[in-house]
């Protein structure tokens, strides 16, 4: 029987495999961690409003009555396409007939790694604890700090980059400061917390229209975020961050920077042997197969694809439609059809800024405040993986809401992750530590 | 005003720090991790029925309103009872006119620290999450190999103490495999797992009466584990678990061991200079407080008690009446009064077994099976402190008993702890690592 293996199982990963679940086929689908992430409420989990369970379900689950599917937890070393093999990372190879290849991508520092330790991003749920425990180990120390500059540097919050994620970030930390933790300090002032939000551009959420920006950045700002907009990093630090601005050099004094500036993709698209763009994304045929091997299909943030003339976004939503796409362009070929060229379906850009405000555009359709911040709580739960998670994400949030508490603020280990190394990857399957 | 320093915020310590809520006094509480943690469910939290946030509160989170409480996240490294100073881990000092000295128990190994890498025990959240992950791993590696006997090792789970801790680990553990699991792997047969529980004591939940201890016993069976009482463990390692029985050595070969046999006092106690018993417990006055020293109590898991002839037991219901007599013993001390001497109020012993079966004891009516097994369940969703915690759980166990499904089956990360030391502490403000 045509043996099909996919290498991740994020939203890519997951959709080609569900879509491939009446094929006459055997799947074999391979990740390193256990469990299948809802990457777009990853911060919830970083900023202590959910659990880890809440936005994670292991993919053994998922994948159980799928009686065509077996799942492997395990790291993928390297990809033979030449012998059509996989190299797991104990050696054992696996042969397949096609490939789908959909290990993501991961942070990405512009060449300082160094950073790394610092200003950690966000892509797995270790980062999401590591994050979470930085932020409110950051307010511990300073109710202990007797000195009040270095009091000062840990209740200064930076939030390097101001995509969806960077202004989600520093959104939620602001009213971390201003409502969860009021009150239960006895030296310190929650609310006097800075958030600087960091960006190169001109302008928060960049690929969003200038209009919907400019409320964006209305409304972080109304939250208390610092925003700098046209401000490049070019050293970060143990006590802070400094940049480049059009006056020149600035030092911020901050124990905490959260990374969310740059993405590149999963190392495992080198082993393929074609061309890569600057990102490290593998450049794909229409069909999302690689050149010279109609057998090995890549997809998710790990491709580069064109369509309708423009580069298809890494959202979630475009990585479950080039899943599709590739389950049935494997269908295809095994009946000797002609493979269908990839068309990105774009639905829209959604992206919440706090309690209540969000930015949203629906096809022409902009819109953001309350309305926006409903139709994102109303997406996001509505995508969920699971009816179990849309409840314990529903109970939770109108918890958060009315209560202004946030549920998760459990620190599990007070120290340092003894040895943090940059690029931490979502839904890849290389040797990498997670 | 008078300052009452508590140190460690498990059931001892917050029930003194709430006791004392009115009084005119200023209290610091200092504890080592940012949670008061629900102990008695801590396994539910290691065999993935709960997540962390649902069983832990943030302590400041609890002592917000009471304004004449502080609360430092901090480690302690010695008391000074002659200068009557606390030392922190930052060698910064804390003045007090009253210490309650509340840092709970450890694992002990009996001499056989080396033991802790192999068979971790269950104090902290630290520690669930490592179960849970060595847990699933275990399943996951048995997928991958073809070996039968290493895939066998893999399938077999051995929990050494059959306390309340242990026979819960091991009859959920029976469920796991038997129900949870049962249909999501492609090579093994999840219900083939053995579960073995050991214990030194000719029967299990040895404080218990023996008729109780029967019927668990009964229940574990019926559950599928494997019960070996009278069985000394002589060796742990890697591979397996050697024991001494009356039919002499046996090997059994087990790759996951949970260990829950043996607790030691928190080594907190060696720096009052006081005598402690084997177990490195304090021997308190009948008033709680020490030899000497009027103004320093010693109260939960670290105090050695006798109340009407008899040794307290390490259960949370004495830490609680402990550290409110502590308090109400602090404000005599202060009004110049004569001290109450302590009284344990025995309120009955409780142990669950798996779904729908628990063993219980309250005042001279026992009882088991089913009806004790929705006590139980009442019990400890009462006891959870906050009604957050109290929706969340009855919400997790209500999904639970229905579906069979655990909900919180995330591993976060795969590999290893790199340096899993032994002696994790409950409750512990010393040095140590979390």
């Amino acid at each position: 029987m045509t043996h099909i293996v996919i290498l991740g199982c994020g939203f890519g990963g997951l959709w080609a495999a569900r879509e491939l679940a009446v094929a006459d086929v055997q799947i074999t689908v391979i990740d390193r961690s256990n469990h299948h992430l809802f990457q777009p409420l990853l911060y919830q989990v970083a900023t202590a409003g959910l659990s880890a369970p809440a936005i994670a379900a292991p993919i053994r689950h998922i994948l159980a009555d799928q009686r065509n599917a077996t799942t492997l937890m395990a790291s993928v070393s390297a990809i033979d396409v030449m012998r059509r093999v996989v190299v797991l990372d104990d050696d054992c190879e696996i042969a397949y007939d096609y490939l789908i290849v959909a290990t993501g991508s991961t942070h990405s520092y512009f060449g300082h790694d160094e950073w790394a330790r610092f200003a950690p991003g966000l892509k797995t749920l270790g980062d999401a604890f590591e994050i979470r425990r930085r932020i409110l180990m950051a307010f511990e120390q300073a109710e202990r700090e007797t000195d009040l500059a270095r009091r000062a540097a840990w209740l200064t919050f930076t939030v390097i980059g101001a995509g969806a994620t960077g202004v989600e970030m520093a959104g939620t930390l602001a009213e971390i400061a201003r409502h969860t933790l009021h009150g239960e300090f006895r030296r310190i002032d929650s609310r006097l917390a800075r958030v600087v939000l960091v960006e190169g551009a001109d302008r928060v959420l960049p690929p969003y229209p200038p209009d919907l920006s400019e409320k964006a950045h209305a409304q972080l700002t109304k939250l208390g975020v610092e925003v700098r907009t046209g401000c490049r990093v070019t050293e970060i630090d143990e006590e802070g961050v400094t940049f480049s601005t059009v006056g020149g050099n600035e030092r911020l004094m901050s124990k905490t920077v959260i990374w969310s500036a740059g993405v590149a993709a999963s190392p495992l698209g080198q082993s393929l042997g074609v061309p890569l763009d600057r990102a490290g994304r593998v450049a794909v045929e229409s069909d999302l197969s690689i050149r010279g091997h109609p057998e090995v299909f890549v997809i998710g943030d790990l491709a580069a694809v064109i369509s309708d003339g423009k580069p298809v976004p890494g959202v979630s939503p475009a990585a479950k439609q080039m899943g599709r796409t590739a389950a049935h362009n494997i269908l295809h070929r095994i009946k000797g059809e002609k493979a269908e060229a990839f068309r990105y379906r774009d639905y829209g850009s959604l992206a919440t800024i706090g309690r209540k405000s969000a930015v949203a555009m629906v096809g022409k359709v902009k819109f953001s405040g309350f309305s926006a911040w409903l139709f994102w709580l109303f997406v996001h739960i509505y995508f969920l993986i699971g009816f179990r998670s849309r409840l314990m994400v529903m109970t939770d949030w109108a918890w958060a809401y009315f209560t202004f508490q946030r549920n998760a603020r459990i620190v599990v280990s007070a120290e340092d992750e003894p040895d943090r190394q940059p690029g931490k990857r979502v839904n890849d399957t290389s040797k990498e530590a997670t």
